[in-house]
């Protein structure tokens, strides 16, 4: 079949993906690593990660899509344009879970793009430059860390030989696991030119649900500072000890914690401040703290926003330090800049999304995504559609059929935009 | 050797204990166990526990003293009197230790006990009621709970088989190694009549060292409450969730933690508040906290300022539960009532230690002792000497031999002003 460029133009505008098949995807791929209370526990290159990818790869190769696979691991899948000459616009995610992950947070991204290109061959559309689908290695970092692994790599965040080298609690490398699932490919990682890159994505936060909104237009993804913060006093007996003159770390700590929150209640609304983690020593009912650990989580959009938090968070930490008597410290452990997706990606995004008549906001992403290392090598953006209570990594994480419909026609008409009809 | 009473009057106001023997017997005792560090680690019931209790007991029988052992291995070490109708005059302790346990908790009120005995041989002085050195059974509960074991079936705090049926991480019983070290002995608990008891021990705090005084004469001790405390809300992901409208159950927690010392402060100097134990869910470090559970361990000389403490706590958990809209609950899991000593007993402590010359000072246990057990069936009083920086359950816990040799003479005068001299 083919068309006349006035009839391919005229029937693309109209052009909707396919609902149900997306959601039969989703719920196919689901049942690999199954969990008893509908989740899915599809660890980074385990065998269950193998079976779903062997799954994708063959719908992929079904819908007449050439397979790639780079040293990471990481899978693109090519659907030739006009003029393949042209680098590839390309729309990814990943499908590796948290033990206790969900069907869609990150699998949505890599089926949606398999959606869009099993609409494209039911019209016989051709696009002028080629699209691919991209399978990130292990985004989640439940196994092995850094997170974001394959789209770091590729992004030259790190090496491969960091990647490489990373184990689990095993004692298994990445690359021993690689190679025995059979997905160590050879192509370099990074070598894989990118025109612009899509990843749709459930926004794993309250936001758009609470908002009534269908469509999530990311313009951004939040800057990150993770820190551990030490307070260490003295032990002492809960009995014999008076009040006066304890050396009481949890008591100190409590006014930090509470400060970690205090200074991203105070940047609206993009500002975030968590303490997630929370360790006392010797933690005995009567027994007075006398170290207490504790993790803070700073996030902004701007970097100029995470120094101004990180010095009022500090400034905090010396006077209490300087009233108590006690040490404490705070140290660094991991960081990601903010990030600003690129303004034609954006714009791509709201344009389709607006074109398709769905109701729709700007966001920003507070979690970290492949998206966020692509955008270092290509232009990128991505679409939010809401989940169920905000819940992700969690087996109950749900999303409505319409969303993923939604998102998915946003996808389609964004890379269609970006990749242009073939003429 | 045989005094008239007259010369024996005269003397028994001269006596004094003999420092150097008090205090080979204790680091002879502290071999049993001894760690690296300097502490001891005899935890009830195991070999070693066996191993310094023969040791004792040898010691008990060198110095003409008959021994009975009760079914929960209360050992009863006897010293005739003139009229050994009366019933007697006990001085005892615990030597079973915590892991990390240091070489005078429980240790010093034992052997102060044998050294009384032994000075009093030395003299050949008769006293009219019969005295006695008791070693009760796992006063410590680091292996088996409940804490303060034999104490506790000799005054009917609990029965014979509810100590019996306690066991061991390892699964072990308290009745099986009873029998395995062969301190399962005849007498019935608590058919063993006592005219007074008088406890020496480390005060295990800083009061005593920080006011420069040598003894405590302490008046009672102080009752405890042992709550636990959880406080529910959602978990959710640190990243993409705004501020407003996070149920974050640490943040709520904090409030309450601090609320904890509070009510303690307002009760200087005897109320005690500490929160000693922290447990976050899913304690991850971008993972707002869905559930924290804490201790509460509250203290107070009186019935009445403890449910003061424990209702000004209630009333916060209240107002906190209605701001947040989460769920705040809180569990009693343990108590002791407050403990007045006998007014004699105590009055014969004081008389002791001022007609000794040693400075001297009101104290009010924090800490459990065998003697607030003690107290429920018999006329109780204890008395209180100084350790280092306050410390105890600890390897580095220590006491001066001055400090030692001068409660032993205070337990030595109380006792005999409490026993009388043989007319």
């Amino acid at each position: 079949m083919t068309l006349s460029i006035t009839e391919s133009r005229s029937q693309a505008v109209e052009m909707r993906i396919d609902g149900p098949r997306l959601w039969d995807s989703l719920m196919a791929l689901a049942r690999v690593g199954a969990t008893e209370k509908g989740g899915v526990c599809r660890l980074a290159l385990t065998d269950l990660d193998r079976q779903g990818r062997d799954l994708v790869i063959r719908w992929g190769r079904e819908a007449g899509l050439a397979i790639t696979v780079d040293r990471i691991g990481n899978v693109f899948m090519r659907r030739s344009g006009r003029n393949n000459a042209l680098p590839p616009v390309v729309a990814g995610s990943h499908i590796d879970t948290q033990p206790t992950g969900g069907k869609f947070d990150g699998n949505y991204g890599v089926l949606a793009g398999l959606e869009v290109v099993r609409t494209l061959n039911d019209r016989g559309i051709v696009t002028e430059a080629p699209l691919e689908v991209a399978i990130w290695t292990n985004e989640e970092g439940s196994r092995f860390v850094p997170v974001m692994m394959g789209s770091g790599v590729f992004a030259g965040a790190f090496s491969l030989e960091t990647a490489y080298a990373a184990r689990d609690t095993q004692g298994k490398s990445v690359r021993e696991e690689l190679e025995s699932i059979g997905y160590a490919g050879p192509e370099e990682p990074g070598q894989h030119p990118i025109a612009a890159y899509f990843e749709a994505h459930i926004e794993q936060g309250p936001v758009l649900e609470a908002a009534g909104k269908t469509i999530g237009v990311v313009t951004g993804v939040l800057g990150l500072r993770w820190y551990d913060c030490t307070v260490t006093g003295m032990e002492a007996h809960a009995g014999p000890t008076p009040m006066p003159g304890r050396k009481d770390a949890l008591q100190v700590a409590l006014g930090l914690m509470r400060k970690v929150v205090e200074v991203a209640l105070a940047r609206a609304p993009h500002g975030r401040g968590t303490v997630g983690a929370v360790e006392v020593f010797p933690n005995s009912r009567n027994v007075i703290p006398g170290r207490v650990k504790f993790s803070v989580d700073l996030r902004h959009p701007e970097t100029g926003g995470l120094d101004a938090m990180e010095q009022e968070l500090r400034a905090a930490l010396a006077e209490a330090a300087r009233n108590s008597g006690l040490r404490i410290e705070l140290e660094l452990v991991s960081q990601f800049k903010p990030c600003m997706f690129d303004s034609d990606c954006v714009g791509k995004v709201e344009r389709a999304a607006r074109d398709l008549g769905y109701s729709l906001m700007p966001a920003v992403s507070g979690a970290g995504h492949d998206a966020v290392h692509v955008a270092r090598v290509a232009p990128a953006g991505m679409i939010f559609i809401p989940c169920k209570d905000g819940i992700s990594h969690n087996e109950i994480e749900d999303a409505r059929p319409e969303h993923l419909e939604a998102g998915c026609n946003v996808l389609l008409h964004a890379m269609l935009a970006r990749a242009g009809l073939a003429e």
